[in-house]
């Protein structure tokens, strides 16, 4: 089955429902029917069903999907099912936390080399890792088979780092840095940019004030 | 000036323009043409000039814009120049590395709250701040002026978490749990969602593999 021609919302909307369907998992529940799935995943059933009858899934009649085999599906559609060999390229703050955070690992995505270009930060410990020098960067990515790479370094020094990763050969990369990069067709690309979600909020909130819609906000106590 | 016919599309690229201002910036350029802020911000020229020429900022022929100009009416736009007092729910993994996140401060938003569900957590120290619990929820995001809430919370607990925010009348949520939340008009949300971005880079790489393009990846060493 070829799945070129997915959009990048569709598999979004993909994502969403593996969140719904592993809280229900959680709940217990065996069937989910298109109208519950659609109301927790926040879209309408018509939607729920064209996306899943896209990848062969069908639920039974009055019964709905089994939760298990269709979340199954959908973790293998999203490449779920494997693991994924991770090089983490910043060891500050957001790639401590990563490193720290076992949704990461949970979903498939092992951390096997870590690298930082601050003196006093080589050699130090992450977790079990040692943080190597960028200069070791190819050698150690290519023994330990690293097919991602993380960029959680300032934004300064991002653009550099993903050149650097693009000429390694890594086919994935994950950006924390805010800042656009650029990289070959041959490298998917995919950035958490919490800089501009907060702007967007900000930007929000800003505008609600400028248009006098009052405040709304828990009025201080006197 | 009404902004409200803003999409989000265009704040998200005016975001876009602040990161490549504050760089041209560090570099101590006091010029920038809308060729070379298209060129570093990943669009074209005319829609650099769209976009700003919509909130009445005009380049100088042959000059360009002044870079802190600029700057700083993007940053007006987006409600940087002033200050946010922000209450985050949940102090795991995430919640510690925003709190910790120096940029998050820098763009002006400040944590003046702290609360989570864990008995081992409550009375404990972040920063300068007590772990609250969340009884205590309303009552401290009125006694600090609390506008804007950040979940940080597991994803099963983050709509309830998201329901108490918006009945204590805080008017932005950001959001860091997996999961898509219903929140009433009058309050802005914004979500930061790793788990969907690292799905669609893996359902990327996993196509890829399965049509046969290769590993591409680095070779493993013998």
């Amino acid at each position: 089955m070829s799945l070129d021609h997915v959009s990048d919302s569709t598999v979004r909307r993909l994502s969403n429902y593996l969140r719904v369907l592993d809280e229900v998992e959680r709940e217990a529940d065996e069937l989910i029917s298109s109208q519950g799935l659609a109301e927790r995943a926040g879209v309408t059933p018509a939607q729920v069903r064209k996306d899943l009858s896209y990848f062969g899934a069908f639920g039974r009649r009055g019964l709905g999907y089994s939760v298990t085999s269709l979340r199954g599906e959908i973790r293998a559609i999203l490449g779920l099912d494997r693991r994924w060999r991770v090089g983490l390229v910043g060891a500050g703050n957001i790639g401590s936390a990563l490193f720290a955070y076992k949704e990461f690992a949970r979903q498939g995505f092992d951390i096997v080399a870590v690298f930082d270009a601050a003196p006093d930060r080589i050699g130090q410990a992450l977790g079990e890792l040692e943080i190597r020098p960028m200069d070791d960067f190819e050698r150690v990515c290519r023994e330990r088979g690293v097919e991602i790479g993380v960029i959680a370094t300032p934004a300064k020094d991002a653009q550099q780092i993903a050149d650097l990763m693009a000429r390694v050969g890594l086919r994935g990369i994950l950006n924390f840095a805010p800042r656009k990069l650029f990289v070959p067709d041959t490298v998917a690309l995919r950035t958490v940019n919490m800089a501009i979600e907060l702007e967007s909020l900000s930007f929000a909130l800003a505008q609600d004030e400028h248009s006098g819609h009052g405040r709304g906000g828990v009025p201080l106590v006197d």
